[in-house]
């Protein structure tokens, strides 16, 4: 019989992750042994109150409310509280105690990740964070190691479950933006407040994390442009529909030369945006996340599975409790996050994209001639233009795409669009990504 | 200026991926030293013949046919030669000199990995294999790591891009599968001995590599089941399509209880299999690969990407590099491979799957019945059966669709169809993975 040693883990939450690496590691504690060649003890779960009711079983014993003790006594401390604090006061104290961290906690890593990561190597200590983005989707370690000797181009991930679920629905059934979030509240995909979700908040704090990860640089939320999907219409899904393609929430990174200053910069942002049918990410559906990383070698890989879920995500904790766990067995510190590149931040300005523009205008001589006018002088050109005339007399709908161009060009485009006088109302505007 | 200090590495193979790892290595040495730490100097490549014509430009001087002394002057050395030897016995001298090993050979791996395993253990050796399995994409990294604290229960993997894309074209145009052999060849995704990749060679390698990983058991190449795809006829994808189903050669990993014992197994196996149009493995086309996993808390997984090409390959190469060359960098072994379970091996009469069987019957009265009582008397269930009268008279073709049940069963099954006197010809037998 084997003597293992025993490696201390501390819990801090007990939510829906919390309770499922509580169970877990409680329930497969044999077999985590053998893979790490050291007995994991859970030795406490700090949570705000004992008594609280929880979906999950478990032992009243290892609750306390005490988790500045808890982890003092944590060889590996487990943070899945959310927010930022009081779990980046405790975050910090358990790098500064000697223990290693495992964190699912995006909001915390989006806004103050360097800060977390300076910590940690300062003294050695190993921190992931394989759960903040992708939930069971192993998406962070592949990014770090698997790729570590690529250059990565972009990443579009669908990085939100509830948007996903939203879209999806709107997508098959055509059913409303409200119509689908009520259905996503009932089955449990949204919350009670959806505007983190729905907001793209959530999204932009995966986008901060992954962009960070991929182009070695610090990207906070704040650099993030976000758009939510609280704008897009049963309209907008139907026509893009019909055109082949699928409206989804993106998560974009881009490193991309900035043609102003010549130099390579980073671009982060969060859009609902068409996808072509025929793309990887087009097919994913549901509450499903799945994450597209085009790489300067490897090329296009994706990555898919459950983006949610409290069992689900616990099995990315896990995987990072085992790796982390198994460094104490053969000696040897962790992995240091880099951030060598640091590239220069660009504003959404900067970025090229497609834009698929319904406008509804008078039906009469001259306007397609003005509205051409328009597009060429702030040097965007169409690609396609689509007039259907409505119903009612003396009103056309236009449907126009565009070429490549640089997001401002096209901005102000669309601005110039809606002081003309031919133009009743711009009805739509949704960038295209993901096009081959 | 930071003082970097040199880790040398040694490359043994100038083939399509060597040559592009070379060139990588080359070209982006300034970005690696600073993702590293640590400044890498390729020393050496050990060619069969330093006069070699070769697609990339490599430095004349760096070419040498003395391996054995390229290696002891060599931390890290990357092998990319192919086959067992000398591959093997170089692996081995690299390990027994001090050295960290990168290896893309799946042969070797499929071969000999438990005895290079425990070589590496031995001295606290890194032995990484990321370009063995899927070319580009990471999948042996997300299974030995990220997925460490969960419990895989299944992989379907398209493994073989030369497969995937010969059966994707039998699927896209109706032709047949000399004619999509030929055009594979042609276009450069077939060798000129095809042998490997249609036999299912190169799968089964594949295969035994990730059930190894997946289940923590040994399974040496010789315990998987390996059918190729040289028996798959333009009528079987055609009947396939109609039916809402994709031919595809999956490779499937699988525990599972054997219930002649009670205890749990493993099964890794080789066939070409029906993938429901639905199924997230039905779109990955041409030479792609993706490997789906199911694993007890994550739920279903899947990563694509490209699964060959130089370039993609070398990426996967180079992401172990580096990898490894962090810990050089920070101190500390890598981690050992975990073979803790060693579970049983299952051979393929154990695996429990679903066949449809395509007859060639005479059209009288009674046939349906003494088809059916062959299947009763096996104990199959029929889940569906379809009918249709052929042109010739006197002769109706069956598409019979079972249940799910045990393979020696179903083999039993087929073989006493095609003794039945009613029975003219079995034309097309073809398990049936992925339904959901």
């Amino acid at each position: 019989m084997i003597e293992y040693r025993t490696i201390r883990v501390g819990l801090l939450g007990a939510g829906s992750v919390g309770s499922q690496v509580a169970r877990l590691l409680l329930e497969h504690s044999d077999e985590l042994t053998q893979r790490i060649g050291a007995r994991i003890e859970l030795v406490g779960i700090a949570v705000r109150d004992t008594g609280a009711k929880r979906d999950t079983q478990l032992p009243p014993e290892l609750l306390t409310t005490d988790a500045e003790s808890l982890i003092l006594g944590s060889d590996i401390v487990i943070e899945l509280m959310g927010g930022i604090e009081p779990a980046r006061t405790l975050v910090l104290g358990a790098i500064a105690s000697g223990a290693d961290v495992v964190t699912g906690n995006k909001a915390l890593l989006a806004n103050h990740g360097p800060e977390l990561f300076a910590a940690a190597e300062q003294v050695g200590a190993q921190l992931s964070y394989e759960a903040a983005v992708g939930g069971a989707i192993p998406i962070i370690r592949p990014l770090r190691d698997s790729l570590a000797g690529d250059r990565i181009d972009r990443i579009l991930g669908i990085v939100n479950g509830t948007t996903n679920f939203i879209l999806d629905r709107m997508d098959s059934t055509g059913a409303s933006l409200e119509d689908a979030l009520a259905t996503a509240t009932e089955l449990g995909y949204a919350e009670a407040d959806p505007t983190a979700d729905i907001g793209g908040y959530d999204a932009a704090q995966k986008a901060a994390i992954l962009a960070s990860l991929a182009f070695h640089t610090s990207v906070p939320v704040t650099a993030v442009h976000r758009e939510g999907i609280t704008g897009v219409t049963a309209q907008q899904v139907e026509s893009a529909r019909s055109a082949g393609f699928v409206v989804k929430l993106l998560a974009i990174c881009e490193r991309l030369v900035d043609d102003e200053t010549g130099e390579e910069g980073v671009s982060a942002r969060v859009y609902p945006a068409l996808v072509p049918r025929s793309h990887p990410l087009a097919a994913v559906h549901g509450a499903n996340n799945a994450v597209f990383v085009e790489a300067a070698a490897a090329g296009p890989l994706m990555f898919y599975g459950a983006g949610a879920g409290g069992v689900q995500t616990a099995s990315a904790v896990l995987g990072d409790l085992v790796a982390i766990a198994r460094r104490h067995v053969i000696g040897g510190p962790g992995t240091a996050e880099s951030t060598h590149a640091e590239l220069p931040l660009l504003d959404i300005g900067r970025i090229t994209t497609r834009y698929a523009i319904t406008l509804e205008v008078a039906d009469e001589p001259g306007v397609l001639e003005q509205i051409a006018h328009v597009f060429a002088e702030h040097g965007v050109s169409v690609e396609q233009l689509q007039q259907t005339v409505s119903g009612a007399a003396e009103r056309a709908t236009l449907v126009i795409g565009t070429h490549e161009a640089k997001e401002s060009a096209l901005a102000e485009t669309v601005a110039a669009l809606a002081q003309s006088p031919v133009v009743e109302s711009v009805a739509s505007v949704l960038r295209v990504e993901g096009a081959v």
